[in-house]
């Protein structure tokens, strides 16, 4: 390709791992607006949210090198396949982070969960525009196609310089045949409940798996993710990775009274 | 205990594993002022975030039962731990939650990657006090006794229902024999640099550690907690789960312009 090296470059991770269809589907994508680089998981990571390998060492195995392609998975969490990649497997520094498209949603608190998130987080350090894309449907291999608009306009801003920064993007396609619009809003706050199934295994001990349904806090609220999802629309939560509560730093700096201690 | 009913119930978990002995200094304070509740990883497990256990059940053994002390270990992450004791084995509800101590930092953007944290954010979700401490010290048995007037000051504010709710508190402790005081301030942006050590192992493949430094965006900023720690003072940065940019979503939604796709 004749001015590859003006193409933007595109990292394409994702936390269910390099095999999943949901990936596949944002490589076909990104590759239609620059050179693309993968590296994720080499085996399903749902759930690992912005986990690090720190015992064991990590391994890359390239399984795909293409005109305009490069992908690796890594034995790791989402996590360290973006920082492996950006620090030792590229050629640069990537232009956009994408990752997903994540089997499921990460809607809601839900988000501190995900891996797909981890990965933009990790994007978001880098200073570049970061977003994960999430997909209402749960199964293997679901069709994705609703979710191509959504994935293409996103893109298209990011590669226009045109999404505001200092924040990274999460966004959340329900599972539809087309997709009503994209609405920008919070991430409904709520939590877990009914969480875990005790069973009993065959030598009478138990054991529990994690399950549960997602009660949000305010329901009904047209500020917040779940409200739009739930009526077809794709939703977009601006999102950082500080967790600090600035607005609450003068007020705690009261209560600690000048932070003297005994 | 004749008053044993009105103590309040206080959960403690971490990251580095039941036999930590930054865990056992944390129980031991919480015992000063209520009935414990421990549930600790069964094995280490640093920098693993808000990640759940998916694919594997969990078990939950109790290791200690003695007077106004339950506890168990679960051989799962940090946030599975606490889901789990919640859930399925505490008599009700914490009053409140503590995490720690961690041996090391989880200071500035790091916070992100911390399981000590991953506890806390569990326990933001369930709208009780919730503080994750850290401190400086890297080594497996280091003397924590600077860390004991922090702690206190930390769970007596708890307590007395002082600390401002709606966030929770990610409290780091410099290694040194007495803290200089308390400050209250913003975790310090930056990024990790120089992450993986590449070596060759015997079959002649590589493999990669994670290692590298943290590099603040900007250095000496005294809104900061990496300033302070370096000058002999414990940092107290209060934190949401929550990670929308509020202050963002109109910016992004006028982007957008009005969210129609084609």
């Amino acid at each position: 390709m004749e001015n590859a090296q003006q193409r933007p470059l595109i990292f394409v991770g994702n936390d269910d791992g390099y095999q999943a269809s949901g990936l596949n589907f944002l490589i076909k994508i990104a590759r239609e607006y620059g050179e693309v680089f993968v590296a994720a998981p080499t085996m399903h990571q749902s759930g690992k949210s912005s986990a690090l390998t720190v015992d064991t060492p990590l391994r890359a195995t390239m399984y795909k090198e293409e005109n305009g392609l490069t992908a690796y998975h890594v034995n790791g969490t989402p996590t360290d396949c973006i920082k492996l990649a950006v620090s030792n497997l590229m050629p640069r520094r990537p232009d956009i982070v994408l990752s997903g498209i994540n089997h499921g949603y990460n809607s809601g608190n839900s988000a501190i969960y995900s891996g797909t998130m981890g990965v933009v987080f990790e994007g978001s350090f880098l200073g570049v525009p970061s977003i994960g894309f999430s997909y209402g449907d749960y199964t293997s291999n679901p069709d994705f196609s609703a979710c191509g608009p959504v994935v293409r306009r996103m893109v298209e801003l990011a590669i226009a310089g045109r999404l505001p920064g200092g924040v990274c993007y999460n966004v959340n396609i329900p599972r539809c045949d087309n997709v009503a619009g994209l609405k920008t809003v919070a991430a409904a706050p709520g939590r877990w409940t009914e969480e875990y199934d005790c069973r009993i295994d065959p030598h009478g001990r138990k054991y529990y798996w994690l399950t549960g349904k997602y009660v949000p806090s305010v329901p009904d609220d047209e500020g917040q993710d779940l409200y739009w999802l739930q009526r077809g629309y794709a939703t977009v939560v601006p999102c950082r990775a500080d967790q600090t509560a600035h607005d609450a730093v003068s007020a705690v700096e009261q209560v600690l009274n000048g932070g003297l201690l005994p």
